[in-house]
């Protein structure tokens, strides 16, 4: 097992400080803010240190809020505060959403790898179920692992890599919703269950088994997801009736104006009413700071793993847009995840 | 007693609808965002109303982050969200911020009153003290009762109102700090016991009265300063030796780079160490995520009130900048607050 100061000189993420370095230099560039996620912060004098020693005379600065993900970019404040270069580090460029600022990605790939026992821990799992063919996803930490793990699968099952570069974000599964018509159950590479529940939620019926490289450890998810499933389903109900509802919108790429303003007329046709929020964080103190008997339910735009995974326990229902739209428009035959 | 449904259609706040209504119609604005401290959020659908009973077609949004002070405008997402307006509402403007967009600022004046009662017990409670002057000030939600104050302490002290309107914020006491020299006390009429804890450390040496509109309470603060300002004397004492710090500035009225600079050169002058951080939610779980054996101790640039009022007791000592200053200049004849 490594200890903390083992990991901190050498972590088991590729940080691509050359890459970086090459980018700096290049540019010419003397001010740099980097966001990276919580978990990785820890990192911040190391990779201060790193390019300090190549680059020489640059300002380094960090981003101290919660980068869930690069909807969420710190963009305004790269501009704001002046930086040449803004660097986010652990996620890829979000679909939806385009920096207003110069901006370098570093997916921060794992150096994690995966041992013969896991993968036949991970054959174990699968034989659980009759399948013939799997999927395979991974968070893009992990992404280089999907070679080896698609080779692997393929002594015993049809397999499919998710589309494109087979890589899952916790709001976005199109690359795995793309291959499901070919696929009886999924293999996710991941840490954490986030990406995994959001997978099943996204491919519902399908078995998911997650492939965990921190903890070295197979976990089937599949339980777990239909029991969210099921939580969803009793909060679309308990909603259903609402009158009066409370829409929270986000920034930057958390913005979905074009949704809620769908929503707000769904809402308005049925004879309701609304107010609306537009909120970077969204917590359960936020809820109970607006709430009032006046408020039926809410529904948060920003994010839909703030209501499934944050606010499920809040005691009115918090639901995505794509479960209020069930509710307003009356078509509850089949559930939406993400929108 | 008013109850919930009573305070929501007749809040005790006077929020100058009649002046929304009237900047909202001769602007011709159509899109506005409205700001607000936590504990006015509920009065949001209130607030909604009224103003669309008087303009009609307009679209109305709420900003839903935490709004401590005016340090934190949420001028960025109105230019963002192409809002023609920004309200804001429980401050007036932050004297060294200045919007990036068009904001009409609502102090949000409270409508309650101080009873006989309770002018009694403040009389009382500067009895306690050999004391021939008082400076009166207030937060800017109970403005309006200065006069009275001042008008009814007269009859026994010399009094004295604050410079200026006679408010304090948070962070900036200067109103408080100008009439020094002429008063052996003070009083300040405020909820709660943030604004009075600040006036102490602001004041230092002089008793503290607070005179509390919403409980109806009158509460002798001097006691309560005086460990608080003990708990900084300690924290400067623990962080005396320290060579690696992490400094954590703020956005917006909440950035101090100019001081951050000058805190750098000190430590860089001193032989020691410094990550940056800027960040506009400064928690102990940044801290956490920071943290590693490498760090001895953390500044706060943002808010002087973060590391005395939230982060006190982290095992690592957080400083405001003032307090790191004594460190780093080794002038620690005299504790400063703010700055």
């Amino acid at each position: 097992m490594l200890n903390n100061n083992d990991i901190l000189r050498e972590p088991p993420y590729d940080f691509e400080i050359e890459k970086i370095v090459d980018v700096i230099l290049r540019g010419g560039y003397k001010k740099i803010l980097i966001q990276m996620p919580d978990g990785l912060k820890i990192y911040s004098k190391y990779i201060r240190d790193e390019i300090v020693k190549r680059v020489g005379n640059v300002e380094i600065v960090f981003s101290g809020d919660s980068a869930w993900g690069s909807c969420l970019l710190d963009d305004v404040e790269a501009t704001r505060g002046g930086y040449d270069l803004l660097v986010h580090i652990g996620h890829i460029e979000y679909p939806y959403y385009k920096s207003s600022h110069r901006t370098l990605f570093i997916p921060a790939y794992s150096r994690l790898s995966i041992s013969e026992d896991l993968i036949s821990k991970l054959f174990d799992a699968l034989d659980l179920y009759k399948i013939n063919s799997v999927g395979v996803v991974s968070t893009i930490q992990h992404i280089k692992l999907l070679p080896e793990i698609l080779k692997v699968l393929s002594t015993r099952y049809k397999v499919f890599k998710g589309s494109g570069l087979g890589a899952v974000m916790g709001c976005e599964y199109s690359s795995a919703i793309a291959i499901s018509r070919y696929v009886d159950a999924y293999v996710i590479i991941s840490g954490g269950v986030f990406h995994g529940l959001g997978l099943g939620l996204s491919v519902l019926g399908k078995p998911v088994i997650k492939l965990d490289p921190y903890e070295s450890r197979v976990v089937d998810l599949t339980k777990e997801i239909d029991k969210i499933l099921r939580i969803r389903i009793h909060k679309i109900h308990e909603a259903s009736e609402a009158r009066n509802w409370v829409l929270i919108d986000g920034v930057k790429g958390q913005n979905r104006s074009w949704f809620r303003r769908y929503l707000e007329q769904l809402i308005k046709s049925r004879g309701g009413d609304y107010i609306v929020y537009v909120s970077e964080n969204i917590t359960k103190d936020l809820l109970i700071n607006i709430d009032s008997s006046w408020v039926d339910a809410y529904i948060i735009l920003a994010c839909p793993r703030i209501p499934i995974d944050d606010l499920y326990d809040f005691y009115k229902p918090v639901l995505t847009p794509a479960e209020a739209r069930m509710i307003l428009t009356g078509k509850k035959d089949r559930y939406y995840f993400p929108w």
